[in-house]
């Protein structure tokens, strides 16, 4: 057998193709052709969402407990487990793509107060006085009899005009300064970095332009970009893209581990990169902006994120004693980052506090505006991690603890991300258990994503569905359910329904991957109190951020027992902070100084290590909570209901 | 005629070789092919010094005056005017051709002191502690009760042991942060650039290997490069080279105008960096020191050698109110300025005065020690300009003269470079009139150098060859006077006894030159002094460096006029001050900032439009001076000679 010989693959319906070897992986042959497939697995078989349908051609597979019978007489398989044998013509399932444009600018539509991103005073309260900006000023012109050096008099200038001491001026720049400063009499717009005192950019002439800076928020799953004017602070432009590094791992563990490979770290920092600077340069295309007047960029993000852009190993996050390598890195010209476009600007990024508590985090703490409140108030950033701040302008505390991926549509078989087409919110009936949902976009559901997935859990338990333990309760007469041995599947919508012909539905595996998530949070925030001796009810805000937030419904959070039983007019939904608090420290010099005092007052606890931790944690693997106690108002319901306790 | 036919050139003796097209001009033919050809001229054929034999082949030459009959028959050209027309041998004689080895360490030989480059007791007051040196810390490890940052932990460790309390550590460091720390169990030798607090370099284990530095001197003739130890103070070793940048223009004047055309300043520049990259490597090969232990470079050098250093225009040095674009260049590293080998390594300049009054005389100034005393020193530095800085501890005040090229052998139909061949030192029989000659090196002469010069002008005035004004005195019996209609020329070597087979001789038109540029130095002096109401016997030491004062004799120089008749005691040579300077800064962080304190504090005067200069310079037009009270001794010795003072 000749194993050099090539063979076409035609991907559908995006109707890209491939050649590759015989034996190559299947879905490394649709992630080298440049399309998204999912895998929070890594690509070992275990959680089945790289399903393809081979319509023509034939692979090697293996048998997976994914692929029903009849789905295996129709040619699906999982494309990490199969091997190409022929040319081939696959069809990778449509809801599996990505969509470039990610749903944004939704919130929570509930009763509760929603924000974008940020509170209105806590906006009002920012003074706009970004420290890059062009400023004009008019340089003396030598004589004779004043035959100081041009860098000398352009430094006078700048002491007298701008009130900056000593300005470093950089040796690109003096060359370029004798033909600058004479080409408009003298007068010119600088650009200058006040962190640290140096000058960035010089222009002959007035400053007419504006002068413009990038927000960028790095999340694990996506990338979100704003462009501001500094002159006003408002967003000319946004735009955002799923993280590129996804297709080398879903979480952040994985992406470390890939990290550690061979070239790992630089093909992670590249593709992350790339993207950056695609996001530059759709804004720049949108907005008509010249790029040199974009004289800054803000970066925020988890821990991880910010060592990968960066290109520095993030191996000892993930080995104890889990420490970074820097929570905050020096600023930098964007060309020493690999930033295209905008090659003078400087970069900066918003300090984090710890390997799993990072500056997105900060950034949250930023634009709660908690950090100069007396109140206190609690923190949340919902995702694969849940990160946890609490306190006020006094003391704050944080701990991180890891959710799992439930919440992002992971571990659950019928899970995605909160997309269009993801049932984001789900009501059952009490007596027919037929449920009724709501889809994000709108349309026919593909999936359910993490809120829809606290909605099902909350419902499920409140209409007697599943029990305490998150087990089904089989004698309610429930035809939703269908049992086969012991494995049973709650149809939430049917196959005719739903966009992509099959059923959707949760097991109980599902369930318990989701209990375990809302535990870790849940025993959080009961640990994080303990700490300083307070309880839930001292609380007297609660801030949820990340992408779970946007589409959470709180009270079935409470009846899960993930949040707090408190008044739930004290819960606010502020969306995604992280670019907020890299907008805020963009247009603020106070504000980006703040950013470095919060991350270096939040005093951080190691869960992992925690005892107390493993309790709670122990203790929230029940509906709601092992004590009925703690939610009060939960146990209230579930009487109202039918007059009898639920077991 | 087919213009693209290429010929090709053999060059004797170096054996080099170039094919050309027709037509193509020799001069530059014999430069592109590396070999270095003397023109002052820039090669307009009004020097005489491109002069070439043809041995084979055929050029389209002018006629020049500098080309005899007979040498015309034997195939001499100046090349410059030639252009190619066939295959062609050429001669490029030997005395033009650049030794890679200047001439250096020797000093005058007379009875005034000498000192190589720094006195003794300014050498010994220098505390060695340079302000880039490596140095080992441990830092702490990282726990779970302890869980910072790794950078966190590094500044902790160099803020406790290095006693710096904020250093920047730059992005491309912190990405080898996590893996450097934990080779040699947290033990770290750091390098500090303390003058911007930054951390430069960092390797695992020990500061065990020695940290070295590079002191540079460009000057516009040449450059001179120290490796020094960091650790003793020690030179390791030195190199030269000329300044490869005068194929482009013997001076700075058409340095600066060969800067203006398309792409002169990038040419001028890279040969420059191409040279020092060319020192470092002979340094390193020739000490087998490590290139990474190699922290710093200080480059010293005047305005405009400074400027093409660091490829910025030097065009408004030359252009009225003449000013400079810096007279200090921020630190950066050798990376950024071109440097190879040592690209970490960080570049630091030492600060200049104004444009004629560069960073090489701020180096004389620190090598001298005068910024430090009470006592009033003049400083001199001699060369194609002569630069004079007059004070003390509590004031100074410096000027630049253009003496033009005669003191380096320009302008001078038999002059040559202080290189081994030039007759330094002259001598005449007060009967004969036969000179008695010195010659660098000992062999047979190649042709006179300024300071042979000054010694012939001397000495011809004093036994009476020549008037006050520098014109021949034919009645006197002169058998080496050899006339031509008016031109006269004064044999000071026979063609036998030449290495060139032709005489050595000095005409009217070098006199004159010579005498132009003695007139400059002196009146720059008297202009200086009175300045500040003070006369030349208010000095209490005269320092002299470059390249003149190596071999001067002060007496003759005295005797021209061109230096003040007082106590030949308090003159000091001091060689080439600018590397003393470069290699003092480099050692003693004091040194250094005593340095820009000295650039800082000098008064610059400028004398193109002052009208004092103008006219101490035209009383300068005689030996020794129009009023001869200026010079006593100099009457004494006329008078002692023959009884009566010669007119």
């Amino acid at each position: 057998m000749n194993n050099q010989k090539k063979y076409l693959i035609k991907f559908i319906p995006s109707g890209k193709s491939i050649k590759v070897s015989k034996g190559y992986n299947l879905k490394q042959a649709i992630l080298d052709s440049g399309i998204y497939i999912d895998s929070s697995c890594g690509g070992v078989g275990t959680c089945g969402r790289c399903k393809v349908c081979v319509k023509e051609g034939k692979v090697n597979t293996k048998k997976s407990k994914f692929i029903s019978l009849k789905e295996k007489e129709n040619g699906y398989v999982l494309s990490c487990l199969s091997r190409v044998e022929s040319d081939l013509i696959v069809e990778v399932p449509e809801q599996k793509k990505v969509k470039a444009k990610i749903v944004d600018g939704r919130f929570a539509d509930s009763e509760f107060k929603t924000y974008a991103g940020v509170s209105n005073d806590e906006l009002s309260s920012v003074e706009i006085k970004p420290w890059i900006k062009k400023e004009t000023i008019v340089v003396e012109k030598p004589s004779l009899s004043y035959g100081t050096s041009d860098l000398f008099r352009l430094k006078k200038s700048i002491r007298h005009n701008l009130n900056l001491e000593d300005c470093v001026v950089p040796i690109h720049i003096i060359r370029k300064l004798p033909i600058v400063l004479r080409e408009k009499n003298w007068e010119v717009a600088v650009t200058i970095d006040r962190e640290n005192s140096t000058l960035i950019d010089i222009k002959p002439g007035s400053a007419s332009g504006k002068s413009y800076g990038l927000a960028l928020d790095i999340g694990t799953t996506s990338l979100v970009m704003y462009l501001v004017n500094l002159e006003d602070g408002k967003i000319i432009n946004s735009e955002s893209e799923y993280n590129p590094q996804i297709k080398f791992g879903e979480d952040i563990i994985s992406r470390i581990v890939y990290s550690n490979k061979k070239g790992g770290l630089e093909k992670l920092r590249e593709v992350i990169i790339d993207s950056i600077n695609n996001l530059i340069w759709r804004l720049l295309l949108n907005s008509h902006i010249d790029a040199d007047s974009i004289v800054s960029m803000m970066v925020s993000g988890n821990s991880t994120m910010m060592h990968l852009f960066y290109g520095v190993p993030p191996r000892y996050i993930r080995e104890e004693p889990y420490v970074t390598v820097a929570n905050k890195f020096s600023s930098s010209t964007a060309k020493e980052v690999g930033i295209k476009h905008i090659k003078n600007a400087y970069v900066y990024n918003i300090q984090g506090v710890a390997s799993y508590l990072g500056g997105d985090i900060t950034s949250g703490i930023l634009a709660t505006g908690m950090y100069r409140k007396e109140e206190l108030a609690l923190f949340l950033d919902l995702g694969t991690n849940g990160e946890l701040v609490v306190g006020n302008s006094e003391w704050m505390m944080g701990v991180s603890c890891s959710a799992g991926p439930a919440f992002e549509g992971g571990g659950v078989k019928c899970g995605i991300r909160a997309v269009d087409g993801a049932i984001e919110k789900i009501s059952i009936n009490q007596k027919t258990y037929r449920c009724q949902i709501g889809v994000i976009g709108g349309g026919k559901p593909r999936g359910i994503c993490g809120s829809g997935m606290i909605d099902v859990i909350g419902e499920m338990y409140l209409k007697g569905v599943v029990d305490r333990k998150g087990k089904f309760n089989k004698d309610i007469g429930n035809k939703y359910l269908k049992c086969m041995n012991n494995d049973c599947q709650y149809i939430l919508v049917d196959s005719k329904e739903s966009a992509t012909g099959e059923d959707i539905y949760i097991s109980e595996v599902d369930i318990d991957n989701l209990i375990r998530a809302k535990a870790a949070i849940y025993a959080g925030i009961k640990t994080l109190l303990e700490e300083v001796d307070l309880s839930v009810y001292d609380l007297e805000k609660i801030y949820i951020a990340g992408g779970l937030g946007k589409y959470l419904n709180i009270k079935n959070a409470v009846i899960i027992g993930m949040l707090p039983d408190i008044d739930t007019s004290k819960y606010f939904f502020l969306g995604n902070t992280s670019i907020t608090g890299a907008y805020l420290s963009l247009l603020s010099e106070d504000r980006y100084k703040q950013s470095t005092k919060i991350a270096e007052h939040i005093t951080y606890i190691e869960l992992s290590v925690n005892m107390k931790f493993m309790d709670r944690y122990v203790a929230g693997l029940f509906l709601p909570y092992t004590d009925m106690k703690d939610f009060p108002t939960v146990e209230e319901s579930l009487y109202s209901i039918d007059g009898k306790l639920k077991k």
